[in-house]
């Protein structure tokens, strides 16, 4: 039955490898092998280390001193969903007014060669100034912060599930992330502002709750309390609904979100802190961008993206039609994720140098540009222009005076634009024809542009992509049945085949449904789309799964699903844990630690801290960490000391929190060779009450317990309480279920 | 800082004490204390015990057989929701009809009696039927069920948090349920259908998911792998969320609701499938609504209640003005409770025979007929029949022809529709003196119904009250301020104030602000009606806690919070256990179990297993409760037997489930005096893995660890890994934290 593959052999074994370059975008060498995992990747830790300088804090706090930290928490969430939105509100203008430049330049020119032949110099025009729009972002990128391509999602992810993924949230990041998003967006490319956004949130959540900025070198010396991994992930998860918010006017979709993808543990509290992030968010945004559109106050439209208000009703008879759809969401979703996996292995075997990825990005812009124009202009799709046309730059073309090119209108607007167009034009915007050869177009760019490196999402690239063969469905629908009063609106199975795709290639399913439903404001249409979004996604998972998991699998990073393998109880703690594990005793010589610290071939970093005894492992006593013991090295906290410390002030909390997150790699650490030998009392830093598990506990209950707790380390112990073992994220990410039963993943040394 | 209050000593601490007459509505002696925790409660247990059993049988089950068993998950989920559903949906033809019948009869009275006088007989008239209609409903409740009062929430609360309310999710208490909400509705209580609707969908999952009825002593031999609490619980939240969904047309309202109360451990399966039963229900109810209404297919008003759609926009001054409205809704629903729990602490101790239970409720019902009648009758606030008017019973009384009373379409009316009135009739229809005076009447109403032994929730009738005075406040406001074009629609206000007064009774944020939005279907107020709910929460909090909390708290449930106590790092797991345990050898006697489990002083639940040791606490090697010592008493698993019992079959975990969950006291077992000296060998049926804890742990750190896996004992042990002492809920939920620091409830020895 469960079908265990065999065990590698690999000898230091340790949780991970210090700081190293990010590996989300490309790996060093060149290989790829996909049943590997990284040791790249550090984990975050999750579970306080309730040590004696914590408690004596905690006891030392009245009850207003919660109350104050409590009230801070929540002026920092205002102020992540207030900045949050504000970002938001900067893209969406300086994409608007970009893509306007642009499209007015060669509307212009399109309109001056319509009459003199000679259209080519405009095709070049566009692709010109497509490319310089994108080549200007993809170096930003490729040069300055390789991990601010793509969307941020699948990072966001991996952060919220624990990992670290080294300069995820930097302020630099976000900085080159919003550029890079205006660029690629105003460049014409296949793809959304929707995707970054949440990954901005997020940095600026990290950002603000720390008080502080590293790149910027300032400390604003607030917010102290707030500086560990626990607290931090809290306020991204903010942060990420935040995003969310604004980018679709999804506040309830928001926080869902943020619980879908992160918190293990829901917290009343927290879940409220996130809500209140992202309304605000979703607020902030829509007050300046109703000041900005001169219509100050009107808040009826919210987020990035509106997709307008549904309101005509469907038939119960519909539903089936509408639930026939997950069949070809879930198929093309699926090959989208197929052709894009290929196309990113290509990409980490042949394009891994930045000068390569930044010409890629621009040939793929000079490509979309093309297609755009070479479609526009064999295409004699002519509609006439209506009163209530809301179409910016309606293209004439060859049509007759009064008309315009309604293929045009798909091409020449930006996505966002086109979804909407497709949800809501009138039954007749558009013939068969054009969307169909308008579908297969965008979605061969949408495939080739996600992943390239450039800033930018695949919501909005799936969306329209699903609301072009769904409209196409509803036309060809209503030719049949010929019975117009009943199937007028192919609006609605736009918006069904866009709900259709999106779940093909996403997979999030209740958060993506609370989104849509926000986004076009008709709960009545929350149930179809629903069912087209679960069944979809039990049509994707059987070719591959979504493409964001895609893309974390691709890492080789340790991502931890929300429940062990079902049938993975065969395996217990002892099969699991690496052992043996390094421990140091109570009081340890402060050479050993430097030595097992410098050792690069084990680098862990928990440590348990055991009770001094002979021949035979030790009893567990207690749990250290790396950045622990680094910070008290860093301070000579050691027992020959303590005499002359007396005139120093005591080494208090203060001071891990100023090294958090960057502690100093031991090397930078000097340590003379009369210090090696004395003392160091680890009592008062250790965590004296670290969980543990015995030997025979199954995997799903030692997952269980990992997963809810958040926790970094697991020490297993025997029934003398002594230490056998030790159970890290990778231990547990090994296992996955794969198509013959239970599999093992290798663990890379590098 | 910490102020702990001295500790009673009591003997014999246990667990609880086996099956009880439910407290919730009414203690047996009549007195109340509220320092105290009852010992009647039982706890849950979401923690598998992962015996020998449970394993082997995990480890046959191929990686088929799990999908089966999703599947099957899925399947039960769709039919909570269709039940569900289907019952919110008789229950609101029944109210319809039955008030329809009522208010016709008594309209007919007063139009024939208003033109000769003697209108006193029509108020007799109301008075009889309404008083005949709560009769019926009370003695339901009062006699047959009495765990059916109230709305229910606060026992689904409970349930959802790990304590177990006998007869809480049985069948009988549904049918009473059901009979009681329509009695009470259709008798004009200020009482509304919504609440009981989550409990119903709670039983309505507790009854399917396990494939079996006690009730009806019906066993349908399917779904045998759900008969543990833990699947039990996660089915019993998605009925609720189903009820909150058929209630308010608020699918995601209902997920955020069994989020926000029960569910400790966030699992995306488990969310998906409670989606999907809230998706279903709606659904079902909608469409068999629609068909009754005869409109089938129409889909776009769901839910029970529906507020109806606001178009029309507000302004950001405004929001400052909705804003100021979470004063008066904070402390108008802190007096509410108050008021409330002053009632109920006197109902306790006066009112707790049946028939007196039945004659405060007709009490109450004559005097809302009278009240109401009074008001009509007084009040002369006459409006033009306009065109549009959907009143269905307008009274004209003593005004002009063409003209209605507009005080009797407050009053005159099921609750629901006099909410929708109150948001959507235009601004006039109400002059300020009706609403000032009927906000007051029904204030007083509302708090003498809640409690009552009448089955009833409370959503509608704070959403009236709030409604009305929000309304009263923005005719007011127009009238001061004279610019009718801005301030034009009072309708909004009434909205605002609905928010603020639900948010002030119940203080359930996140989910109110989310059901809100999704009844009146505008993500345009999502801002102001969430912040008005914080804040009215925050106000209402400084005085007293919510009404449900207030009545669990009333009921010294053993109810756990979010977090432990913030002040509480001072505690300990040694002080917080009790100690001595009971504990059991690996091969004990059977004499001796029996013994124990018959000690109707101590009456534990769950025995750590040791190691014999002398002299000294032996090492933990297991844990076995209770319930499993029974089924292996009743089906005689000696030692001694072994050699016979190679005949008979071996005890398997289908036994167990059997007879889940209403095990037999150890009374009805009977146990030979040769029995008694044989031997029980428990290795094969203990929990060899129970969770542990150090004694040095702190209480948040315990906290946290028995919150977030649904823990019904964790064990404490000394370094040896000797049982030392054993945490339950109940020492747990003694720390809260009271005005001047931590405090600590006694807990009680009944």
């Amino acid at each position: 039955m469960a079908n265990i593959s065999k065990k590698v052999s690999w000898s230091g074994r340790g949780d991970d490898r210090g700081e190293r370059t990010p590996l989300l975008n490309g790996a060093e060498d060149g290989k790829y092998n996909r049943h590997v995992l990284h040791f790249v990747f550090q984990s975050l830790d999750y579970d306080n280390s309730e040590n004696q300088l914590f408690l004596e804090e905690e006891r030392r706090m009245s009850h207003m001193g919660f109350r104050c930290l409590e009230t801070r928490r929540w002026v920092i969430c205002g102020l992540i969903g207030f900045l949050t939105g504000l970002i938001a509100c900067l893209i969406d203008i300086a994409v608007e007014k970009l893509a306007g430049y642009k499209y007015s330049a060669v509307k212009q020119n399109i309109e001056k060669f319509t009459e003199f032949g000679g259209l080519s110099i405009s095709l070049i025009l566009w692709a010109v100034l497509n490319s310089a729009f994108v080549m200007v972002g993809a170096i930003a990128v490729a040069f300055f912060e390789p991990i601010a391509a793509g969307s941020g999602i699948p990072q966001i992810k991996c952060y919220l599930n624990g990992v670290k993924i080294p300069r995820v949230v930097r302020l630099k990041t976000l900085a080159i992330k919003v550029f890079g998003v205006i660029c690629s967006v105003a460049g014409g490319l296949a793809v959304g502002k929707e995707g970054p956004m949440i990954h901005s949130g997020a940095v600026v959540a990290a950002g603000v709750s720390q008080g502080r900025s590293t790149s910027l070198k300032k400390d604003f010396k607030i917010f102290e309390y707030f500086r560990r991994d626990t607290e931090k992930r809290d306020f991204v998860s903010a942060g990420a609904a935040a995003g969310v918010s604004a980018a679709f006017g999804a506040p309830v979709g928001g926080v869902l979100f943020s619980l879908e993808e992160g918190a293990s543990f829901w917290n009343q509290m927290l879940t409220w802190r996130i809500f209140f992030a992202s309304m605000i968010s979703t607020f902030t945004l829509n007050f300046f961008l109703s000041i900005y559109h001169g219509k100050p106050g009107e808040l009826s439209s919210p987020g990035l993206i509106n997709f307008g208000r549904f309101d005509s009703d469907y038939i119960p008879f519909e539903s089936f039609i509408f639930f026939s759809f997950h069949f070809p969401g879930g198929v093309l979703g699926a090959l989208f994720n197929v052709i894009n996996y290929w196309l990113t292995i290509f990409r980490i075997r042949y394009i891994h140098r930045p000068c390569l990825q930044v010409m890629e990005a621009m040939l793929v812009a000079a490509v979309t540009a093309t297609i755009s124009f070479a479609m526009i202009y064999f295409s004699n799709d002519c509609q006439p222009l209506g009163q209530d046309n809301t179409e910016e730059y309606s293209l004439q073309l060859f049509c007759a005076d009064g008309e315009y090119n309604s293929m045009a209108t798909a091409f020449f607007n930006t996505p966002e634009r086109s979804v909407r167009s497709l949800f809501h034009n009138p039954p007749g915007s558009y013939n068969p024809l054009t969307l169909g050869v308008f579908t297969l177009a965008y979605f061969v760019l949408a495939v080739w542009t996600y992943g390239l490196t450039v800033s930018a999402g695949v919501f909005i690239p799936s969306l329209l992509i699903g609301a072009a063969w769904g409209r196409l469905f509803g036309i060809l629908l209503s030719t049949i049945t010929s019975s117009q009063s009943i199937w007028a609106d192919p609006g609605k199975y736009a918006l069904i085949g866009a709900a259709a795709q999106l779940g093909g290639i996403v997979r999030m399913t209740l958060s993506l449904t609370v989104i849509l439903v926000e986004a076009t404001g008709s709960v009545t249409y929350g149930f179809p789309i629903m069912l087209v979004l679960m069944t979809a996604k039990i049509v994707g998972d059987y070719f591959i799964e979504g493409l964001y998991d895609v893309h974390i699998k691709l890492q080789s990073v340790p991502f931890l699903h929300w429940e062990a393998p079902p049938t993975s109880h065969w395996l217990t703690a002892r099969e699991v844990m690496s052992s043996p594990v390094t421990c140091f005793n109570r009081v340890e010589k402060v050479g050993r630690i430097v030595d097992v610290l410098s050792n690069t071939s084990t680098n862990h970093n928990g440590f348990p801290v055991v009770i001094l005894s002979f021949l035979q492992p030790g009893k567990i006593c207690g749990l250290i960490l790396r950045s622990q013991l680094i910070v008290l090295l860093k301070h000579k906290v050691f027992v020959e000391r303590a005499s002359s410390r007396l005139s120093h002030r005591k080494l208090q909390l203060k001071d891990f929190r100023d090294a958090y997150p960057r502690f100093p790699p031991i090397q930078s650490i000097h340590v003379s060779q009369d210090e090696r030998e004395c003392m160091m009392d680890l009592t008062e830093f250790m965590n004296p009450t670290p969980y543990t598990v015995p030997q025979e506990t199954s995997l799903p209950r030692v997952f269980k317990l990992f997963r809810a707790l958040g926790l970094r380390h697991l020490v297993v112990v025997d029934n003398e309480n002594r230490v056998v073992g030790l159970v890290t994220r990778k231990d547990l990410a090994r296992y996955h279920l794969g198509k013959d039963g239970l599999e093992e993943l290798h663990l890379a040394q590098t």
